[in-house]
This record gives C-alpha cells, sequence and structure tokens, in this order.
C-alpha cells in the first residue's frame, strides 16, 4: 500500500511513491541494521561524532525545503518550524560532544589488589552498545522527536544502528529528513545499514518483534504506547522499550503567588496550554489556583486570553477528533464547568478549551477522566480552598513529566509544594512554564509511570544516550585485547573511575 | 502457618516461632515502609554510611552464631560461611562508601545560557529515591544474596526502605541476620520500618504486587523470576523489577591453550564446577574443549578430579531433585554422553556429573535441554572440530551473566572469542574461572536475557545502587529550595558535572 501524506489545513491528500513496509520488509531491514552493528559500533568515537555533524550540516543545508515540507503537512507555523529544526541540528551537535566527552562509556578500572574477600583481580568495567534500536517518530515534533530527533541522535550517538518506523501525519518530512539524515552518513562512508527507515502502521508492530531489534523508543499516547510495550515485554527475548508517553502536567500557584501576580500568571498559562496548539507532551493541563480575589484574576485573565485566540490547526484531522472527544467526556463529568465556549470545529479545525473544577470533585473516585491528559489547548482549573485541598488533589493527580510552582520569595508553602512536585513527576520548575524542553547535560524528560515506562530514563539531553547501552565487565583481560575505554593508558582520554577515584 | 527450618543433612526440621505473612500482613508492613520514605530518604549522606557501618559492626559481631544457623540450614562449610560473611560485612561498608563518595546522585548543573535554540534556564539534575523496595532472598548465598546482601545494601545505601521477603531454605539465619541489621538501624535512630522482613511464598507474590512498592529486585531461577516479573509488569502500577536468573555460563579453551596447559585448566574446571557444589549462577555450565589431544587430556584431567570427589549436600532437596531431574534430561538429549557415572543420590545428597556432546549436536534445534542452566555441580564439555564449529555454537547459547575464555598468550583465536563473550555476558574473563564475583567498583553481575530481566543493571558492585533511583530536573528553583546536592555552594562536596565539564 502507498503512503500518503495529507494536509491538514485544507484536508488535501497526495499519494507519495513510498510503500508501506511489510513484515518481510521489517525483517530485511532490521537484519541489515543487524548485520553492520559489528563495524558500526567499532568505529571510533570521533568518527561517530563527526557523522552526527554531518547530519546536523545536511539537515540545516535543506531547511528551507523541509521546513515546508513540515509546514504543509502538520500546519505548524514556520517560524517554530524553523527555530525546531535549528533545536534538531543543534541536538545532532550535542550528541556528538556527549560521544567525544566519553563519561557516558561509564569506564571504570579496579586494579588487582586484595580485600577483605581475599585478593581481587583485575577488573574493568564499561557501557557497550545494544545492538539495533527501533525508533517511533511523534507526531506532534515532526524535526524534533520524529525521524532525526533525539532518539535517533542518542541511539546513533550511543553507536546503534537505527531503523525509525514514520508516523502516518508527517510522511514527506519523513522521507526527506531521513534523506538528509542519510547523505550525512554516506558522506562520512557510514555503513549500508546503519539508518533505515519504514512506513505504516502493521510495519511498528513488526519492528517491536523483529528479533534483529534489541531495543525501542515510543513517544505517543498512553494507549499506543502501553500495547507496543506489552509486545516488548512478551516477545521470546524482551527488550527495553521507552515509551514516552505524555502527562496532564500539574501546574500550581500558591495562594501568596495568585494574590501578588494573578494577572500576569493568567496571561501565562494562557499562552503556555496553546504553545503549538497545546501539541505539546510538556503542556500544562492542570492548573491548581486558590479560591478567592487572587485567582479569580487570573482565571479571568487566561479565559480573557483564550477567548481572544484564533482557532486551531491540529496536526491532523485525527487528533482534533480525539481532541474533541476527550473535551466532550471532561465537560460531562459533574462539578465541571466550561469556562470558554468556542465551537469545537471539524477536520482538524479545533479551538481552546479551559474548564473548571472544585478540588475536591477532581480528587473523587469518580473523577479519573479529569485527571488525564487530554492532547491539545485544553486545560482544567482545579480551584483548592486550603493547602490541605491542594495537597491531597495533588496526590490523586496521576505522575506527570513535569510539576511547575508559582510561588513568591519565602513563599511559606513552597517547601512542601516542591517535594510534593519532585515525587510525581521528572522536572520541576519553579516560576516558569513546562512547555521549553532544552537539550542539555542536566535535561530530564520522562517521569514515573505511566507519564514514561520507565522513570529511570530520559528522552532529551545527555543521558538519553544511556538507554542504549548495557556495561560490561572485563577481568583479567590484557591490555591488548582491552576495549581502548579500558586501556592502562587511556588512549581515548575520556573520565574514567580508577581504583574507586574518579579521574577527569 | 508456622515457618519450618530444615537441615538438609540430616532432613530434621524445626518449626520456628515465625509466622508466615498473610496478605493484610504484607500490606501493612509495606504501607509501613512507605511511611517512613520522606524521613529515611532525607537523613544525610553521612548517616545513611554510618547506619550500613553499623549494620555491618552487628553482623560481623554476630558472626558466630550466624555462621553456626547458616551451616546448619544450608550444609555449606564453615569456611565458606564465614567468608561470605564477611564479604556481606565488607559490601555493607562498600555501600557507605559509594554513599558519601556522591556521584551515584549524577548531580549535574546547567546554568542559564544561551544557545542556538534560544536562552535555556537554569537547570539541575541528580537522582532520587524510588521509594520502597522488596528485595526476595536467594538459596545459595544466605548472607551475601539474601536479607544482609547486596540488594539490601544498595537500595538502603539509596534512600530506600527495603522488604525482604526471606528464602525458604534457610528462615532462622534470614530472621538472625535481620536481627542483626534492625540492632543496627536502632543504634542509629533509624525510623521505624527501614527495614521489613516477610516469610511465605505467598507474600511473595504481595510484596511483588502491594501499592507502596516501587521496585523489586530477585535472585533466583528463570521460572521464578520471570512469573514475578510478569507480576510487576501486570500491576495497575508497573515497578521495575531486576531479576537475576542464572545462566549456563560458557567457558571456551582455545585450542592452543588446550595444547599448552589442559591438564592445569582441565583440574581447575572441575574445581570451578563444583564450588558450593555448583550452587553458584556464575558456575560455569558448558565447557567448550576442542577435539585432539589437548582437549582430551583437559577432559580425562576433569573428570578423574570428579571422580575423586566425594558426594555433595545440596542447599534443600528440593533443590537436590530439581538437579536430578535435570541431569536425566540432559543424559537422554541423543548424542550425550556421560563422563562421571556417580550416584545421582537422594533427599539432598547428590553428586557431580560431567557430559560431553559434540558442538555440532549441541547447536541443534532439538537440544535446547543442552543449553539451559541447570542449578549444581553439572557441567557439559562442547567438543569442537574448527574454529566455525566453535563460535556457531556459542552463538547458539543462550546469554550468560559469564564468558571465560582461556587462551594463549597472542592466541589468534581470542580477539574474536572475546567479541562473542563481550555480546553474550555481562562478564567476559581470560585465563581465570567466573565462580568468584568481588564486591568493586568496576563489578558486573548482570548480562542479557534471560541471565537477567534487565542488561543494563548490575546486581553487585557500586553500580548495583542506581537501580533504586530516578533523575528528577530542577528548573529555575531558587538555591535555598533546592537539594543540597545541586546547591551552588556544593556542601556535600560531591562530583558534578557543571555546565557540561565533570567536577570531582
Amino acid at each position: 500500500m502507498s503512503v500518503t501524506s495529507t494536509n491538514p489545513v485544507s484536508g488535501a491528500q497526495r499519494v507519495l511513491d513510498i510503500a508501506e513496509a511489510t513484515d518481510a520488509d521489517v525483517l530485511a531491514v532490521t537484519e541489515l541494521a543487524r548485520s553492520v552493528v559489528a563495524d558500526y559500533s567499532r568505529r571510533p568515537l570521533e568518527w561517530r561524532a563527526e557523522m552526527l555533524r554531518a547530519m546536523a550540516d545536511e539537515l540545516e543545508g535543506d531547511a528551507e525545503s523541509l521546513v515546508a515540507t513540515a509546514a504543509e503537512e502538520t500546519a505548524l507555523p514556520l517560524a517554530r518550524l524553523q527555530g525546531e529544526l535549528r533545536r534538531t541540528a543543534f541536538q545532532l551537535r550535542f550528541f556528538a560532544d556527549v560521544v567525544t566527552d566519553g563519561a557516558f562509556l561509564g569506564a571504570s578500572i579496579d586494579h588487582a589488589t586484595d580485600s577483605p574477600m581475599g585478593p581481587l583481580p583485575d577488573l574493568r568495567r564499561m557501557r557497550v552498545p545494544l545492538g539495533v534500536v527501533a525508533v517511533f517518530g511523534s507526531s506532534n515534533f515532526p524535526f524534533a522527536f520524529s525521524v532525526p530527533g533525539g532518539d535517533t541522535a542518542s541511539a546513533l550517538a550511543a553507536g546503534c544502528p537505527v531503523v525509525v518506523k514514520a508516523h502516518p501525519a508527517h510522511p514527506a518530512t519523513s522521507a526527506a529528513t531521513f534523506a538528509a539524515l542519510e547523505r550525512g552518513a554516506r558522506r562520512c562512508d557510514a555503513p549500508e545499514g546503519t539508518l533505515s527507515l519504514v512506513f505504516g502502521f502493521d510495519a511498528g508492530v513488526a519492528l517491536v518483534e523483529a528479533p534483529a531489534v534489541s531495543a525501542a523508543s515510543f513517544t505517543g499516547s498512553v494507549r499506543a504506547g502501553r500495547a507496543l510495550w506489552e509486545r516488548a515485554n512478551a516477545r521470546t527475548v524482551p527488550i527495553p522499550f521507552y515509551g514516552e508517553l505524555g502527562a496532564a502536567n500539574p501546574l500550581v500557584v500558591t495562594r501568596a503567588a495568585a494574590l501578588e501576580r494573578g494577572v500576569e500568571i493568567g496571561g501565562g498559562l494562557a499562552g503556555s496550554m496553546t504553545l503549538g496548539a497545546g501539541q505539546f507532551c510538556t503542556k500544562p493541563g492542570l492548573f491548581f489556583v486558590p479560591t478567592g480575589a487572587g485567582g479569580d484574576a487570573l482565571v479571568a485573565t487566561a479565559v480573557s486570553a483564550l477567548d481572544d485566540l484564533d482557532g486551531f490547526t491540529m496536526l491532523s484531522a485525527g487528533i482534533a477528533e480525539n481532541y474533541r472527544v476527550a473535551t466532550r467526556s471532561i465537560s460531562t463529568v459533574e462539578g465541571v464547568r466550561a469556562l470558554v465556549h468556542s465551537a469545537l470545529g471539524h477536520a482538524a479545525q479545533t479551538s481552546a478549551q479551559l474548564f473548571e473544577v472544585d478540588a475536591v470533585t477532581f480528587g473523587a473516585p469518580g473523577a479519573g477522566t479529569l485527571r488525564e491528559e487530554c492532547f491539545g489547548p485544553l486545560a482544567l482549573v482545579v480551584r483548592y480552598a486550603s493547602e490541605e485541598e491542594l495537597v491531597t488533589a495533588l496526590e490523586t493527580s496521576e505522575p506527570a513529566l513535569t510539576f511547575s510552582l508559582f510561588a513568591t520569595v519565602n513563599d511559606p508553602d513552597a517547601p512542601s509544594l516542591l517535594d510534593v512536585g519532585s515525587r510525581h513527576a521528572g522536572r520541576v520548575i519553579v516560576n516558569g512554564f513546562p512547555t521549553g524542553v532544552g537539550v542539555s547535560w542536566s535535561m530530564q524528560h520522562g517521569g514515573p509511570w505511566p507519564s514514561t515506562t520507565s522513570s529511570a530514563t530520559t528522552s532529551v539531553g545527555a543521558a538519553a544516550i544511556e538507554r542504549w547501552l548495557r556495561p560490561v565487565a572485563y577481568q583479567t583481560v590484557p591490555d591488548d585485547l582491552l576495549p581502548d575505554a579500558l586501556r592502562e593508558s587511556n588512549p581515548l582520554d575520556i573520565p574514567r573511575r580508577v581504583d574507586g577515584q574518579l579521574q577527569v
């Protein structure tokens, strides 16, 4: 079957000269990838870094065309897509730096010694690549979390060949970005099969089940992510499956902060929840706002800002339809009040929605719908009358990717709320919005279940590379048979732990 | 139901004054543990280290009695148990050092900066404890991998309260070691509920399913481990389950090494496979030996050494019975020859067994039984006629915890065999036996599926602590609200990455 590209604004479709992959295709592609594991993973770190940089160059070289293609398929504004492409190129170069830094190898050397357990032999440990990695592109970031995104970059950086499953919402963009990455790989003489791309729903299932695949990553809905995670676990040889499944990210405004600058925060909220038409996994979805004057002003400002907005074109008609279904489902929960009254639209068109509920109703057993993520420009204001009500409601919320706290200087409520936040989320923000996810050494993009399938990992930032590695210890292995990272002379010049002491 | 302690030598049983935990008991114990998460995890690192050291002291202070109790329940020799207790105390002190070293926190600070993605806010990342950890004691190391073992030590070191499920093969030892650890905890005023112990098969199941439990570890059989792993995944909120499930660890002798010192290696093999009656998860179970004179001499020496051995008392009659069943099952595979002819014994008594098969038969589809772990003093010699036959047979073997290679200096076969080994195991040994697992910074005890459920982790050595932590990033959080590990002045004096640079 041929792959179709749809313009969400017009609904126009065009058939691409690309076929969906059959099971046999997926098998062939993944076996090809496996056949180059040895060659690819053994290339010098410096070479690997160069290839990532070449890929970044090729993306930037083709920026104008890539952005135009993506704009047509996603309805995202040009400026946003240009920025996202810059970020994606930056991300590839950042992982090149992570590779040459070398700390990701976790090299550790214990020379032979005596111990209370008796003599201990020479033992050296480092991380090695897992093998072929399957990457599922996401819908909402056609560059940064799709074919050329962080999962691909971090897996290639780790020394793993990658097979990407393209997201159906932007197939032409997927093919074009893949072509750019491939040009970069070819410029560096990477082995054929280092990076591949497949299309089609069934191909995704086949990919998770392919014997040659050693690990997988996914960014998307809880339902699809859990289904694939279950398949990964049900394999004869289960594989790690890193699902980043989104969340109804809570944002808390303390009583003092609402009084001090409720209007300012309310305006910011409206902006953050509608950024990218709310199609961010870090979109704040739950606003915990105090009752009383400060909170009222905050909510009024948010409502007024949302009322002023035009409608949105979502990434696809399917995503818009899911959004409408979720919106209706929230609006029918008893005790929920709609604060804006825009038409829900049709096809890919829709509008921002804001609802309000009191904290006690929010935490009630029957109100589970309110605590789930709604993908799109919708948020729920939860009004609390006391800190106790607030904390109870927060403890009822599902763990999330982020937790944002708006507080004043020396706010008496801040320490306990930050504590709740760090227990329930992977990233905690004070006086800021969660919707920007920078690529850096300290980023954490992943939180407790259900926001991610593995809370120990991140899909953005330097540590994302750790998902694609496993440690191996080498005991009494002669120096000339050791991997370079563990040889006595440290030929790679990387940070290592030697006899328990970190050496930079 | 009361817990019974059995002496495997005599078969004598005594009823202990301990009741198996009901589901309600497990719920209560785990909820108590959860109630102290905040208190326990926030104690200073130095305090946590002191508590681990106090536990080590208490174990050593009670050594004579603990060893006597364990000897009665396990039939393991006194010298072995004394050594194991020393190792267990050393392990607790080692994790105290890991705690004060502080690198396990993975602290990283990115100050606010500009980037090609635009301005990036101040962002700081560290690892935080997961919560309550469930630990399943194993049968074969009543100290080092049981109540006071590495899983308990590493989880307490990470800042997680622990609930241990005692192994039924040594309940009195479990109770006595628990009492010693509890004395240590009490001496340091640890919160009540920091460490608990439950008994009973059903209690183990209830433990993995208890809502208050955030992670679990297990050392034991593939069957039991997989069943618990599946339950951990089937929870409403799945939890990480770290199963160390054993393996038929391959040991390869190159043609050159067999010619050079076949007799010496053959004697060593017999010793390694029967250490602790073969009840080690690192027991070498598959000996890949060349055909021809060198290999023949090696095998003859091993057979003669095994023939000279007395029988063994296994840890329990049940383990001995499983061993007999596995032995019979191996002996009936077509093409398999028995090399020693000792009686298989009855109750907990049995004897060492060595079988031989050619490499082609070993790799055949119908011979899967030969590639599985047999827990006990049994090994299978796989004779290969060429390096090609050897590599094919090795690729057919299941991934394992260890891979041992006996080679000569400048052995032409060594590099390719080490490569196979590092792909198929978590620890690779040259010219040594795999049965010693030292506690150190570089140890890796864990390999690809099915030897462990997560190849990215280890259950022995410093990195074992990583299983009980997850990262949290703090964005624009004022210094006085940050955890100590991330404050600008580095009050804990720990290694950190600052703006991308490692600082020791």
